[in-house]
């Protein structure tokens, strides 16, 4: 009998783990939903025999752990069987993610991402999916993306010999197509939209029967995501930040961010919540709009964040949740402030990080003024991704600085 | 009395640390030359005191430390003081460097630095130099760079507070000048080439007693890079695979990566070193053509791998000494080989690496037809930095796939 099962996060119906697997299920059989323009519903959730595991485990065990070693606790993942480790050695995560650092006499903390196997956060998702298709004995993963998931899944399967299927608008960034091609996915561009290579990506994926990863409708992504809560457990000692700013864009990263919480205070490793502030970009803030309004309403996003860009965020419904349950609030910060954010985090932290997720920082700074937060708070910011993922972007919106002749540069350095 | 010393490569005149660090030397004083269009003479090494370090700590202790943490063996590097715990773990290199990976049928090796700090083995370099710069008190660290080592020192610099002016030649591509800037360093496009921006960077440095880390010129360049080696030994517990195949430019890498093999077998922790196969690109020989006749000939580097493009290798004869004494050899590859060994080991591994590293595989296969070495021989490729750092380039060699409507989605899933 395996330790955990499948939980409807609108409707509560729980489903074995069988039932759910080997069908191939994804969404709540009962509630679920995955329409355009809208964010899904229906979204199965993962429990485990808490009890149980707290039992067998202690706290100071799962302390003493490396950082970044997410099959070192089996017993928190819904999988029965992992590769061997030399296999598993190729997934790894940053082992040091939490960096302390000082920004203008202020000490924060940043957890770094830019360093997983593919550069970003959602390689926790991606490496928990493809362990499961290995495990399912399927040698094929689907996955429809705007680019960084796309190129996550394309990576990892890489490193596991699994095949993958990428689905992207027609409209990708060249940066981001060049990464899952040489990743050597095969990648299909739609003459369409992201919904649009979401919805014949989960057409094609059902009918041939290729595993899916398109995020939050594979319950697994989301469960995925919660590694990162455990390495900052692990590597801080336990002692918690009070304040997290997570950039969201589609809600799938705060949703799995919270579920390691909510795993750590199940077994009674923690006692209380961090608080969980989600940062959005103002062009695509449906999730702060949702949280005020108590109504979900579609409005094309835009933001030069791309990867927090969400019309219709995917996650929504438990993203709101998690916020509240961790009694934090939902914040949107313009696209100048985020720039300006990505400019004092990389040179502060010398972590090139992408502007998504440099939202987390110009969030906290938008807080301390308003005085939502105290001056001395901890505070720890969510670093989700590299800068050199879009450098065109980037190239963009720094400009080019002067051409010196030998005499100009001697001058300019007084040497006269 | 501290436990190292200086000595000329060329001349092997001994210097105490005291002399050179004291008084910024960083050629010999005595036979050192930095010309234009030519490799540098008089380049330093450092020496320790192997003895005394056998005495006190043993082979066993070593292979129990973690890779990427250089700062765990302070009787190997050249440095008196280190800072503060909190702030060495900033520089932390990719702990789980190497990984075996399986290219059609035959197991290989690969060494990836292509997830330290700021995504290369320039890191290695940069982490030394800085670390020295605050031991002496600088603020302040200058070096050239056609982009690579200038975004790496300049990303160190950001993580320990350092002041860093990075002098480029003004044909920089983008993508490698807005790393620079993204870092917060003082970046300056000098009107002409790499070897104006050399000369005129040693220039102010020198009247400015700005701390300088110009590749091999400054000694800690070569002498950082070794912490490769060790950090191999460490993963492969002490047993070293039989040939090595490294991408070369200038040849700092080689010459450092050997120097961590030399300084392990004058400890007496191994008995013979790895063989060093120097891999080059076509258009980029100088190494290749001096082996082969014994004299350095300016020709100007024309290569799509421009990490390793270079007319005049600074590090020349230290590299090609380097692979005499590892029993080794140097081999040309042409672009065309190095970016299909590009998309096979980005593919097989799901490491996204950049062309110049590429060419390590290209040399591997060349000599595997050649029957150079033999089919079943233990091989590492190192793979030196991330695609990412160029994808413009990569955009141009890998043609855009075609645009697919859902009809001919379906089709080509034989779906009808």
């Amino acid at each position: 009998m395996k330790n955990y099962f499948y939980k409807c996060f609108d409707c509560n119906t729980k489903y074995s783990s069988k039932e759910i697997e080997e069908n191939f299920i994804y969404l709540c059989p009962k509630c679920g939903k995955a329409e355009r323009n809208k964010p899904l519903k229906g979204v199965l959730t993962i429990e485990y025999n808490y009890i149980e595991i707290k039992q067998k485990y202690s706290k100071e065990k799962f302390l003493k752990l490396t950082p970044g070693e997410f099959w070192s606790y089996p017993f928190l993942w819904p999988i029965k069987k992992y590769p061997d480790k030399t296999i598993l050695s190729r997934l790894k995560l940053n082992s040091n993610p939490v960096q302390h650092i000082l920004i203008e006499g202020r000490e924060v903390l940043v957890f770094d991402d830019t360093r997983n196997p593919t550069l970003s956060y959602k390689d926790r998702a991606s490496s928990l999916v493809a362990v499961k298709a290995l495990e399912l004995g399927v040698q094929e993963i689907s996955a429809a993306s705007t680019g960084n998931a796309g190129s996550s899944l394309a990576g990892i399967c890489a490193r596991l010999g699994i095949k993958s299927h990428i689905f992207v608008p027609s409209a990708i960034p060249e940066a981001k197509r060049i990464q899952i091609q040489l990743f050597g996915a095969n990648i299909y561009l739609v003459d369409g939209s992201y919904d649009d290579a979401f919805d014949i990506c989960l057409e094609i994926s059902s009918v041939k029967k290729i595993y899916n990863r398109n995020t939050a409708y594979n319950p697994l992504t989301t469960e995925g995501k919660k590694s990162a809560a455990f390495d900052m457990f692990i590597q801080l000692k336990g002692r918690l930040p009070e304040f997290i700013f997570v950039p969201v864009g589609d809600g799938v990263i705060i949703s799995g961010f919270f579920k390691g919480f909510y795993d750590l205070k199940k077994l009674g490793w923690i006692k209380k919540y961090p608080r969980l502030i989600a940062v959005q970009a103002q062009g695509s803030d449906a999730l702060v709009r949702y949280i005020k309004t108590g109504t979900f309403k579609f409005r094309n996003a835009t933001t030069i964040a791309d990867s927090i860009s969400a019309s219709a965020p995917r996650n929504l419904f438990m993203a709101a949740d998690v916020i509240k349950k961790s009694n934090g609030f939902a914040v949107a910060v313009t696209d100048s402030e985020i720039l300006e954010a990505q400019r004092i985090i990389s040179t502060k932290s010398g972590i090139l990080i992408e502007p998504s997720c440099a939202a987390s920082y110009a969030g906290y700074l938008k807080m301390l003024k308003s005085g939502s937060i105290p001056e001395r708070s901890k505070v720890m910011l969510m670093l989700t991704g590299n800068g050199l993922k879009d450098t065109s972007a980037m190239i963009k919106w720094n400009s080019k600085p002067e051409i010196y002749s030998f005499e100009q540069l001697r001058k300019l350095f007084r040497m006269k």
